[in-house]
């Protein structure tokens, strides 16, 4: 059986975030939050989203970290609750959006965040959360469109909340927010953006829509992720990347694969998660193309790539000037078996196009080292 | 500017009609209206659906005629407000599907349905609606996907009302369900759903996932119509019909062109809506193609036409067994200058790839005849 959704409502072009003030109208919100980090606000992107919401004045919260915690989500609901807020705006890449989403969700629900995380069955049980308008300024997780959040617990492990009930009501993507964005964050996000198409793709769950998408956000990204990473001011590189990054986005409900199942675990050692993808993926692809080589055929064809998918990516990822190995990253052998162990019970091992265990795991992990 | 949009919840697949009682437990319906048409009841179609709703105990309105009608939404009303009745369940083709839509409005607005005309503005008044389950017994219109519903008044002439609120809230695509139509509107429905992959593909409006969409649906309904025409029980070809009719509904948001602008006032002379598109669609698509030369190379090579598309599609309609002249339907030429004009004043000239006037119309219709 398929099942086939797309819920948000996306305004999409240089300038897009002009139409925030009347976003915020349109969905009747009156004291949003809006949830950023040191970065964005630094670089003056907050600034001028700020002159967008006028006649709106958002409350800030800008203090969202890199794999956004638990204690970030508390700051938030005290600030949700002191000013009465009625929605959010989440401001950035993956973190912010995220840490928006788990505001989002425990502003109207009982309970701790752990009590929502999929691995228990807790996602089930998430009904209507606060209203969210997702404005992204890098181009790759797709959390804007997406219906999962992932956030760090006090314990230090990740939590993973799935549920179409989180999906941003709206997404402001404005390509012109991602052009200061460096080189390397470029790089990395862009490879996410681009392996989110590819898992997707991959996934066996029948949705050609999606697969549709996919494939194009997948030839997209292919084309585009250089030049936006080499000359960050390309606008046309900049609008066709963010355009790679929302269809990646858009295709996550069919699942991912065996790259995010390992790169949630190794995530917790705070590495950046586009940077593990990168490491990742050509392995997971290499390890996959046995099962699926018609579609991976299909994907390097439409992409017009001379070499298999796995060692063009690896070659992309080089060029990019991404690191290639966990080893570059500081992981050590001894970590393997237990990553191993973590990424078999990803929920995302399930949507792995070929059947995956903890020891091919290990297998993939000690080649990517 | 960009919008970007998709709302339905659609399950898909041989069988997913066993789902409806759960969806409208999910939806919280009570008392639903389910509206269809003589011909499903007649069929056994409408018996195995409401065996699916149990214990839900649908009232039906069984009475909905082809090119739907407002004599048919009063009745509704009365119906709806007679048994209190909390939603809808929309069965058939695009007729009951249309019906549906325009009762779950009027059951929740003022007025009269003409002030709801996208023509005269009243589109954009329209609020939320009483939620509707769609389920398509045809695989064409992408009316249970789509965001328009065309009724023809107590004056004759025809109302398109259109808004996002009336989208279905959930769509039930169950291929099982159109095993049994018969050829001719097998083929007729199928010409619709590909059409409207096709003017999407071509409107100019910018919507990379609708037209990485389109294209699939378009290749999709190009290599099975014939098929699904020839043998009604091709489950596979039924499948795969039926998937090109939900993704020509999902990228109708892009705007159609020329062949559904002239097939509006023609279809108030009560010819069937996808036998009129067979017609006119390849005189469209010649008059378009000096303006969308390489977007038409795009779908010619991804379905792998040997002939320009106008000329593979004037085949195809003659290899179905599709009226391919307005003459066979009994038009002459003497309606032509009024459709012209009515066409030319249609919402969807302005999403035509090509400026098109009365003029080229009048050129088009005449071609047609």
């Amino acid at each position: 059986m398929s099942l086939i959704q797309y819920l948000s409502k996306i305004q999409f072009d240089f300038g897009a975030i002009k139409l925030l003030s009347n976003e915020l109208n349109l969905l009747g919100l009156k004291r949003p939050l809006l949830v950023t980090d040191p970065g964005i606000e630094a670089c003056g992107i907050l600034e001028h989203v700020l002159e967008a919401a006028k006649p709106h004045l958002p409350i800030v919260y800008s203090k969202t970290t890199e794999n956004p915690n638990e204690k970030s989500l508390n700051e938030c609901l005290e600030i949700w609750n002191k000013h009465n807020c009625d929605g959010l705006i989440a401001l950035g890449g993956g973190s912010p959006i995220d840490l928006s989403k788990s505001i989002a969700l425990m502003a109207t629900h009982d309970g701790k965040l752990a009590d929502y995380n999929i691995k228990t069955g807790g996602s089930s049980r998430i009904g209507r959360v606060a209203p969210q308008i997702a404005i992204p300024t890098a181009a790759g997780t797709g959390a804007e469109i997406g219906r999962a959040c992932v956030m760090t617990l006090d314990s230090g492990r990740k939590c993973v909340a799935v549920n179409l009930n989180m999906v941003a009501k709206t997404v402001i993507a404005d390509p012109e927010l991602t052009l200061s964005l460096p080189a390397q964050l470029t790089a990395a996000t862009g490879i996410d953006a681009l392996s989110h198409s590819v898992e997707a793709y991959l996934s066996p769950s029948v949705n050609p829509p999606a697969d549709a998408i996919a494939l194009d956000g997948f030839v997209r990204a292919s084309q585009w992720i250089k030049k936006a990473t080499q000359n960050g001011n390309d606008r046309e590189a900049r609008w066709h990347m963010m355009m790679a990054s929302l269809q990646g986005g858009m295709v996550l409900q069919k699942g991912l694969g065996a790259a995010h199942a390992m790169a949630t675990p190794l995530g917790e050692n705070h590495h950046h998660h586009g940077t593990l993808i990168g490491i990742l993926l050509p392995h997971a692809i290499a390890f996959n193309a046995p099962s699926v080589s018609n579609k991976i055929e299909n994907l390097q064809n439409a992409a017009g790539l001379k070499k298999p998918m796995s060692d063009w990516l690896q070659k992309l990822v080089h060029d990019i000037n991404l690191p290639s190995r966990l080893s570059d990253l500081g992981e050590t052998a001894d970590k393997i078996p237990e990553i191993a162990k973590r990424a078999e019970e990803d929920h995302l091992t399930l949507t792995n196009p070929r059947a995956i265990t903890a020891k091919d795991y290990e297998t993939i992990l000690k080649k990517s080292l």
